[in-house]
């Protein structure tokens, strides 16, 4: 039995590991995938104090080496629940289910999907999520990348170093993103823009994506706009869907000012949260108080 | 005219600062002191995210050469007071006053004084709360360290290393700390621990400190410690005084959840605020989250 099971292996997640060690809490880490999380696969971060530019794997590499330099216990293997057992809490896994006094979830927040005809098929075969993963497959090649905010105009930074031409495109007449990013994206020569534009469909065929059906959100005209790759930035889900605690109406889950949600004793931290700001910097604050109030928690249940 | 005065260059105020300046606000932090705050006198770090050891003061200047990197102003003076002006705020200085479309008070906290005669007269002539700055006076001496938490804890370990002898004199019958200092601690042959004592008076003349006055929780009996010096970490007090915006009975400034305070467009982050839990880690969260809403309030009231 662990005092302490933290759910997800993303910057939260390591740095509750961080803290749970130092407090010497009989911790495990449990991950689905790989260490690091959706910031794993951002090719620059400039905004965590501390490095002026690094790429997410390499930030990541850094909070687990810190992780492991204190033998912080990791588990590769999915949560499909938590079961409150009244003395302890009880997490099912398909290797097994593991009990612990506390449990923080820290499962963070995938991509969002478009949601039109075309796009499930199309993923991997031209439509993707991640330009540092799925960049270089269109080197010289003319994309899309959907959406305005920060990540949106990022990732188009990014892949206008590979590709030939990038289509930006924002529902909106302004983007949403840093004024740096914007300034560098208007700026940018391989850049060609389409505001006001939704998509309505991927059109493509088993060898991949041909074209994006656009339509004008003011005059509802509908044009498409040949392309090879396209590369969605709209915003973020959270990993959510198996626990049974209290949620928003898109499923982030509700938590307390010292990060506990309606079931006692299971805390939740980072961009799985109902939170005003997705960032490193938040995501590595959340981890240290829940890690801190887990502390706290056990302490007082002795 | 700024759009944002961020007040303290702490990591709080410089995280701030490198959100805003990304953002392109136009923004001045003004620093009583030096930039740092009260972490830069730490001796080392080993929970801040991406460093695995590293000197307050080192990590306060990798913040503040990203700051640099995106040309932060900083102006050294004393924020005396802000003023609602309806369309702006006005802060009021010694040198003059500066207007600005919105604050954010990152003024940390100071270390709180054990209140007992004899303490005031002898600061700087024995009574100290920085072990780095002050430690190397008492090589080879017997010290005192009061308090029961971490930063008790890690500064006593750090003067451990420099003095003869480190009495450890705490209120309570266990220490407050985590689990991985609290084993240092005891496993140290320079600690004496001194439990359910508390500092009655400091005892001492021009040349410094002679002894401090103990006395017993317990049993109220009172005796005379001999030391030569005396390093106060019995807690935070915030440096808020002289902001009128509501605050809770310790004078730390109440905040909602985007980190505004009762004063409309003056927000408050980091350790000067009512919050669970004082870290860098928190701190730069605070941060970032403030700069954020400083952008989304300054847009609104355009």
């Amino acid at each position: 039995m662990y005092e302490l099971v933290i759910i997800g292996g993303g910057p939260c997640g390591l740095t509750a590991g961080i803290y749970a060690q130092r407090s010497r809490l009989k911790t495990l880490l449990i991950e689905k995938l790989g260490i690091g999380g959706q910031i794993a696969t951002s090719d620059l971060i400039e905004n965590y104090p501390g490095f002026k530019g690094i790429s997410g794997m390499g930030l990541m590499k850094e909070f687990e080496a810190q992780a492991a330099e204190l033998a912080l216990e990791i588990k590769y293997t999915e949560a499909l629940s938590i079961k409150d057992r009244g003395q302890y809490k009880e997490i099912m896994t398909p290797d097994g289910s593991i009990q612990a006094g506390a449990v923080i979830i820290a499962t963070g927040a995938k991509p969002k999907r478009l949601g039109v005809p075309g796009e499930a098929e199309l993923i991997g075969r031209g439509i993707s999520f991640c330009a540092t993963c799925d960049g270089f497959f269109f080197r010289d090649r003319e994309v899309a990348v959907i959406g305005g905010g920060d990540s949106a105009l990022k990732e188009a930074i990014y892949l206008s170093r590979i590709v030939k031409k990038v289509h930006l495109i924002h529902r909106r007449d302004k983007f949403r993103a840093e004024k740096m990013l914007i300034e560098k994206a208007l700026a940018e020569p391989k850049f060609e823009f389409h505001l006001n534009k939704v998509v309505k469909s991927v059109k493509g065929g088993v060898l991949g994506i041909e074209a994006l059906e656009l339509e004008d959100t003011r005059t509802h005209d509908t044009s498409d706009l040949p392309v090879e790759g396209a590369f969605i930035y709209i915003g973020v889900n959270p990993n959510t869907g198996s626990f049974d605690v209290e949620k928003d109406e898109f499923g982030f889950i509700k938590a307390d000012k010292v990060l506990m949600t309606s079931m006692m004793g299971v805390f939740a931290a980072g961009d799985c949260r109902v939170t005003p700001l997705r960032q490193v910097a938040t995501a590595v604050g959340d981890g240290a108080l829940a890690a801190s109030e887990v502390e706290r928690y056990i302490e007082s249940c002795r």
